[in-house]
């Protein structure tokens, strides 16, 4: 691990996210509000989320394990009637660094256990670093959809935010 | 490479943050918005651009290359009265995984570089994900500042959003 060229860096896993979605199959039904979602944090991390509570949102940071490669730089989501896109202009899991962010809502803390608001993220995904989501930092009032715009993103976009894991 | 644990995960750097910020000193005079900053993607990824631009803000995401760890769980802002916080209830640099998220707006793109409004990075940090920050998705208007809300933070926040690289 300390024979890496220089511009290569390790990260580990954290903890696991727990979600009702087990299996790799996209769009998925969509199950209601009461499901459960967690972060298990590994025990000698609990001190580090003093305090964390005092927050309505977190940002999740995760590994995409789930992901099968394919290095593609342009994409046409299935639902976005054959729109290439570049894959950074995406939210796509098949990125050069399978790095995976959701704005959650953090429903009660105990112990190391973070009960949240649904997350698309599969059961066992690695925990890759949890951050407080801070109002005038990162809420944008004017923050737009970009290309998505465009598009019938409804159905999409409520994949997102019930937290259900789907191809893009 | 191959060789890591399961629960390890190697990334690698794709392109190189620029800012006006060379050093490591803590708190530095604020600079004027006319500094650039921008994003040098490496060449081969420049296709994956394609309609970024549509997009308002992005979410830059890079590896932390000038912290120096030490492990703490729970940290003392120098700005926040000895309030004492979790690491993950922070944004401090020193954390587990090192890694830097900030909401940053798009200037404009010109083949593999973006130009971007100020980020609280130093020069030279290496880009690990750009990603699209999608209006419902992440922008949410009930955010709250957390523990932050009790202290004086007027000044440290302005760090954050006029880009000034400074400790927690």
């Amino acid at each position: 691990m300390n024979n890496l060229p220089d511009n290569y860096f390790v990260f580990n896993s954290i903890g696991i996210i727990h979600s009702p979605y087990k299996n790799k199959a996209p769009n998925q039904p969509l199950v209601n509000d009461q499901s459960e979602f967690k972060i298990i944090l590994n025990k000698k991390y609990s001190e580090g989320l003093k305090l964390l509570n005092t927050f309505t949102y977190i940002y999740v940071i995760y590994y995409l394990d789930k992901v099968i490669r394919n290095n593609k730089m342009v994409i046409s989501p299935p639902w976005a009637n054959q729109q290439k896109v570049g894959i950074f202009a995406s939210r796509s899991p098949n990125r050069p660094n399978p790095i995976g962010i959701s704005v959650v809502k953090i429903k009660k803390i105990i112990d190391n256990i973070i009960y949240i608001s649904g997350i698309d993220a599969f059961d066992g995904t690695p925990l890759l670093d949890v951050k407080p989501y801070i109002d005038k930092l990162d809420a944008k009032p004017d923050a737009n959809y970009g290309w998505v715009e465009k598009e019938d993103n409804e159905n999409h976009l409520a994949l997102h935010l019930q937290g259900v894991p789907h191809k893009h």
